[in-house]
């Protein structure tokens, strides 16, 4: 299943024309439909008969051609109705408005090699930009802990907690996803643009901004909203009572998720902001990432200590399939030959262990390789 | 109005028959009376006409003399109908029992200057024997708050934080109560003899075991429940997961009071167990004093930022008036001239400005002298 050529030609220059989260644009467009809502602008004249800027303006621009340019720096285009179109992002069709941002995307710029809806299990860690060492430390392990249970940890790149949420994640080969302000072909902050080429290849780094776009307040402000619904729940780790953070919080209580907080010592100014949210009841206190699987997981799935834990599949295989098992990585699919360099077993026996494996909902065949399954993660 | 003296004397006899947090004998001694059980324990015999046990121990008390005795070491024994009595402690009597001790207690044996029912606008902070830095700097900090503001804090004398939550209320000279697993005469631990003296000074030292009485184990547990009994709400500063302070939270939630909990680092075990209670929704997080103020206060009469305060009752008074107030004790009563000491301004003025005060409710007369009313702490 796919939107049609025309549909996301439109969505490519509507999402030109329109700033990211434009409330209106998004409204009309989830109503209309993109191709509906182009054409109306496109005809849309002054009353002298003169089209309008904003008419011109579309007219002018090139979608296939933009679509084409993207292509060669290595962004597609995701839109509704794609196979990977995060689906959480229609939730904000009905969370309203925060700064006067909101709405269903017209689509996401995305550059990375794992396919957006194979990130699905996400979490959020985000966090203030002046962070302590502690804050640091904990957004690191926590999310270490979550992308090592198979979770996507979704942040957005910026100093401080943002990035020690993506490193937490890239240190155990987990998944991750930076969601930024600006273009998803640019680097921002700069000094994180190596940070983002690991991110884009454990997961994807995605943007509403169209490619080139620089980041702007109210860029940031309309990108916490996609932080916040391309996850299952948001952990804050770290925010003064003013933070930026704080908006992500805001829309995962829009969105109606789980919202999780870290606290730290009340002397601290950067954990204000959190302790205000799990003072008032938004936020849950979370110690690490334990409880976060705990939250989110399905009922007793993550539970911290089980007396008596229930077989998992995984207990039912031979040593070698195990070992086979553990040679699958959890996001990005690797071929049954680096599988078999993993494990130190021949390439044939691990294709066979493969397959058996696939049977069971383990792992998961994909054009690019083997990466684990649901079943797996358990 | 008071206890009959012979209610006394019976309730001082089976006191120290029975151990403190006896939840059969405090069952009895509500439905019956003391004096009522004291004489059916007297009359018990065994099959043969023996008398038993207890009934021969019973007899051989002399709480007459007990009370002689303790009174020489300014000791005074507070009973249930006294005017001192601590109404908050007859609570107990619908909390149920935890490790088997419960129930209202028979009597408070007590040693300090200030009647207990001026007392009674008190909050109990409690907190691991073991604290760290942090946790005391807290403690200590919350607690001048809450005393600076009139609340007697309400602790258990041990090393750690009950000491830092004392010595917070002492710094202000505000009113504190230590409640002892030994007898209200001795000194546990050892080296808080000297606290132990101010805080009799400041406010009271009182325990439910008899004179002369060891610590032990049994005798903690059935003290926690008097330090939760006897405040409005809990604050727990540090606690790991098995702190005996938890028993403290445990009966604060028995008897439908506020608990409160201040975070810490999560990579603190001193913390975990407060943690837990947050995370549960048994605990509100509190990050200071004014926090407490604004859970366990009036509704809005310690709003942390009101943006148009209400004009305070001694927002009304000339500056010299103010200044009088001022040097006005919150708890332990001074007379006329040694607030005109304090104050700086002439006996006779001070003595015309105070009894203007008493009509405001702003302070209250006793025998000992002057102190602060209601009024002046809102």
């Amino acid at each position: 299943m796919s939107a049609t050529e025309e549909e996301r030609l439109a969505r490519v220059a509507l999402n030109r024309l329109a700033e990211p989260g434009d409330p209106r644009m998004a409204g009309l467009v989830t109503e209309l439909g993109a191709e509906r809502v182009r054409d109306l602008l496109l005809a849309e004249r002054s009353l002298d008969g003169v089209r309008t800027d904003v008419a011109a303006r579309l007219a002018s621009l090139d979608p296939a051609a933009e679509l084409e340019r993207a292509d060669r720096v290595g962004l597609r285009f995701v839109v509704p109705g794609d196979r990977e179109w995060p689906v959480g992002l229609d939730d904000l069709a009905r969370a309203g408005t925060v700064g006067e941002r909101g709405g269903v995307p017209l689509g996401l710029w995305v550059r990375g090699r794992v396919r957006l809806d194979e990130l699905s299990d996400a979490v959020a860690v985000v966090g203030s930009r002046s962070s302590t060492g502690y804050g640091d430390t904990v957004a690191r392990d926590l999310s270490a802990v979550a992308a090592r249970a198979g979770w996507c940890v979704v942040s957005g790149a910026a100093f401080g907690i943002d990035q020690a949420a993506h490193r937490g994640a890239l240190a155990v080969d987990g998944p991750t996803l930076a969601v930024l302000a600006c273009g998803a072909d640019r680097a921002y902050p700069a000094a994180h643009r190596g940070l983002l080429g690991h991110v884009a290849d454990a997961g994807a780094v995605v943007s509403e901004s169209a490619p080139g776009c620089s980041p702007m307040r109210v860029r940031f402000l309309a990108r916490n909203r996609l932080i916040a619904a391309m996850a299952r729940g948001t952990v804050v780790v770290e925010a003064a009572v003013r933070s930026g953070a704080l908006s992500t919080a805001t829309w995962t209580e829009r969105l109606q998720r789980p919202l999780m907080g870290v606290p730290g010592p009340v002397t601290a100014a950067e954990s204000q902001g959190v302790h205000e949210r799990i003072r008032s009841g938004a936020a849950v206190l979370v110690t690490g990432g334990h409880d976060v699987l705990e939250l989110l997981g399905r009922p007793g799935e993550h539970l911290v200590e089980v007396p008596r834990a229930e077989p998992r599949p995984r207990d039912r295989l031979t040593t070698r399939q195990q070992q086979v098992l553990d040679a699958v990585p959890v996001a990005r699919p690797a071929g049954a030959d680096s599988v078999a360099r993993t494990a130190g077993i021949g390439v044939r026996e691990v294709y066979r262990a493969l397959s058996l494996l696939e049977q069971q909902g383990l792992v998961r065949r994909s054009p690019g390789g083997w990466t684990l399954d649901r079943a797996a993660r358990a």
